[in-house]
């Protein structure tokens, strides 16, 4: 599948916010689950989606916004797997904005998608001030970057509705302090969901999908 | 010994190269080797400088100026160690600018000190369109990130005269590829020093200690 490219770099108009409120409103009434990724470069994002396009792209029907700085190599794989994808090039922005999201949907088959990723650009610190029109905020704050993230960067972890702790199989070669960790990211955000996942080993993976699955059903409802 | 603390937010004056090239001026005076140390999250920037301090600490005069979002964590951590610290929390800025640095430079004892590290915010996006005043950009790129970071934040890369490869010792863990890394490394920046490094097991660092010292005296010269 050829992948679209939306460039960036255009006058803003109007605010984000009401942008993204718009953008929610079509992705509403298609009744499409819409989760906003966000992390560190490198964190697995990308790997996130294709270890969940390979499991339950079947039953679930998935679209894929991807966000980078430069090049396409994210939407290249993910469209390689038969998937709609769009891909936005911030041309040196450090997140996405919703008026770049709108333009993405514009190239999606919204009517035939039940769930839509939007991959953000990699990067801890002004994602989260940009709302897309997404249902869901979710974090993946990957293992070797250290159990100390939550403190260097709350707000991330603050603002987010799932944190996945990514590359869990590296555990046994790190100085994680997973209990550290999971007190910092509960203070900052006592209703957050915490899901530790490998996708080298799959472990963790299931109880994903299942969450994923039941957010889906919710939203059709 | 106490941490400053730079505060920022207010209006700056001037123009971000104009100032580094101010900064420049100030450390050159003080014949004082300045390093822009850039990178993701969690990469290893605050651990390669300790493992510094610790190896030629008392050889070489090093003071630090960390750069995050929030918190004092890394600045408490070398401060702890003996060494001048100051802290700069950006309030949100996803960059340290030149402006901030002038600031921090009145905290250090500048007559005292050989080198000084500044600790950008973890970041691979803007970083390096903010020059400080330093005579060497070195970014550390963590092996479990993968080895398409190149291809994804170029600009990183390109604009760097160092790249450390950090957290080697994960590499029989990891499907990274260094063939492939450094060809797309040496293609954006043909050079570029690359030294592969582990603080955990310190293998390789004796190779950064000496590229070190060896710039520390054409400093001086």
């Amino acid at each position: 599948m050829a992948v679209k490219i939306v460039t960036v770099g255009e006058q803003i108009l109007g605010k984000n916010e009401d942008i993204a409120r718009e953008n929610k409103k079509i992705l509403d009434k298609n009744r499409i689950l819409t989760i906003n990724i966000m992390s560190s470069p490198g964190a697995g994002k990308t790997s996130l989606i294709m270890s969940t396009i390979k499991a339950v792209g079947k039953k679930v029907r998935i679209g894929v916004i991807e966000g980078d700085v430069a090049s396409t190599v994210d939407a290249d794989k993910i469209a390689a797997m038969g998937i709609p994808a769009v891909q936005i090039n911030t041309a040196g922005g450090c997140h996405l904005e919703a008026a770049w999201v709108t333009k993405a949907l514009k190239d999606l088959p919204l009517e035939k998608l039940d769930v839509l990723f939007i991959e953000n650009v990699g990067n801890l610190i002004c994602t989260n001030n940009y709302t897309l029109g997404e249902d869901i905020r979710l974090m993946i704050a990957s293992m070797p970057e250290g159990d100390d993230k939550p403190i260097k960067y709350p707000a991330m972890f603050a603002d987010s509705d799932v944190v996945i702790i990514s590359k869990t199989d590296l555990q046994p070669y790190l100085d994680f302090n997973e209990t550290s960790f999971l007190k910092t990211v509960k203070g900052l955000n006592s209703d957050v969901t915490i899901l530790p996942v490998s996708c080298k080993t799959g472990k963790g993976l299931d109880a994903w999908y299942q969450w994923l699955e039941a957010q889906v059903k919710a939203k059709k409802r």
